[in-house]
């Protein structure tokens, strides 16, 4: 057995040195490479239609409320909205803005869990650009289809100029935006709480396997998977010592959605051997 | 049978110029009292623990953001936020800001559901009252035990003065303050999806038969509830001249929680008598 230096995996934590620390490997975690901020904000954006607005009011006041968004895929977003409505009328007065895009989680404490802020200026677009923008919106928003001939929407483009993302308990970063704009979103995403339910559901003693050997947790007790994505798995590990986290790397990344199944039996079969 | 005359049940709904109406009812709808926009507000707050934060930061961009809060019953919420975090260092600047919360609907269209915006001032409140809205944080919020010790955490109480309640497209209000702190949250609320979910899944013949009599649509094919409250229940109805929404209403507003059961029986019974 490697000796016990491995820490466990835990960047983009500023908090390492308040949280009480969980209790430590006894070997090497092959945790594997994660998915940068970056990746984890164009994920969210690729994978959620509603988030937050931020948009300044008449009497200065930040104005927060709920709208449908299109992802225009290289980090601006689309939005559709009413003249008549308090963030309509915002956005034609100034167009500062931002947009806070949530992972809704299973679990209920969705503080855990990723969202990002995008702020940027909104642009009432015209011509091409416009259309693009709509055609994206229209397919992203089924429902805008009936609404959209009111005479009072509007077409905006929120484009980015600050991003920060923020994946949990002291787990956040800033983005850059250009590194927004050429992130790759998790293809594996639209599928992952699936993966995670079933994983949890009917491979208890697999997830149990990577936790004791490639997670680092020889005593480890039991083990549940909390998230998946291309790059591997994250285990809520049970140990004599107390709870940990941990994380497992997959042997490649996974390039397509269908791909998570593979990887995971190969992980299985790698904890066993 | 008494004449069309009645209307579908639809107020705050500003744009009945402009919607393509649904086919009228043929008799008399039995729509009862509906939740006010402060009821509607209020069950909200009541209801939900998770929100997006308007905040203004410092290059002058209003900034959303995901916060947990706790209901104080009067209309104010209290957070707890880090001083380290955008939102904490815009609220130590500024302390303009708006609370959005929204029903998470378990049916996709979340623009269809509602949702309400407070925006007023946050306090950074001192001594019995922080005592008071931290031990509301506390209760809500069980996670915040664990970093509520970490020394860059304050306590807020965000103090509404203008509040607009969103229910769905076309429907909204504003609420003012005063209704808004002596609403009553609607007790059933908690269960209500439950509720929704079961006469869907195992009465369709007693919501089709609410739909013929008490919801004005004698030619109804089929009929879904879309959700119910302590004064009733909304309908989405399918006829040979298209579908419509309906509403019908309890015989007394049901005061507990327990109390949808009985309440939906008695009018089962009454649309089949």
């Amino acid at each position: 057995m490697p000796p016990a230096t491995a820490s466990p995996p835990q960047d983009h934590d500023v908090r390492d040195n308040v949280l009480p620390p969980p209790p430590p490997p006894l070997r090497e975690v092959r945790a594997g490479r994660k998915r940068s901020a970056a990746e984890e904000a164009r994920t969210l954006i690729a994978n959620t239609d509603v988030a937050s607005l931020g948009t300044l009011s008449e009497d200065g006041i930040p104005w927060a409320s709920l709208v449908a968004f299109a992802d225009l895929e290289d980090g601006a977003t689309a939005l559709m909205v009413s003249t008549l409505a308090e963030h309509g009328r915002n956005l034609e007065r100034d167009p500062r803005a931002s947009l806070m895009i949530a992972h809704e989680p299973r679990e209920l404490d969705q503080l855990a869990h990723g969202r990002v802020t995008i702020a940027g200026r909104a642009e009432a677009v015209e011509g091409e650009e416009r259309e693009r923008a709509r055609e994206a919106y229209l397919a992203a928003i089924p429902a805008a289809n009936a609404y959209e001939r009111f005479g009072d929407f509007r077409i905006w483009v929120l484009r980015p100029e600050r991003v920060r993302w923020v994946g949990g308990y002291g787990r956040m970063d800033d983005v850059e935006v250009p590194d927004l704009s050429s992130a790759e979103p998790d293809p594996t995403a639209p599928g992952a709480q699936r993966a995670v339910d079933h994983l949890n559901d009917d491979h208890a003693d697999s997830l149990l396997a990577m936790a004791r050997t490639l997670g680092g947790y020889p005593d480890a007790l039991a083990a549940r998977c909390t998230s998946i994505d291309r790059y591997g798995l994250r285990l809520a590990i049970e140990t004599p010592r107390g709870h940990a986290p941990s994380r497992v790397g997959f042997a490649e990344p996974v390039d397509e959605p269908a791909g998570l199944r593979a990887a995971t039996v190969e992980l299985a079969r790698l904890a066993r051997s």
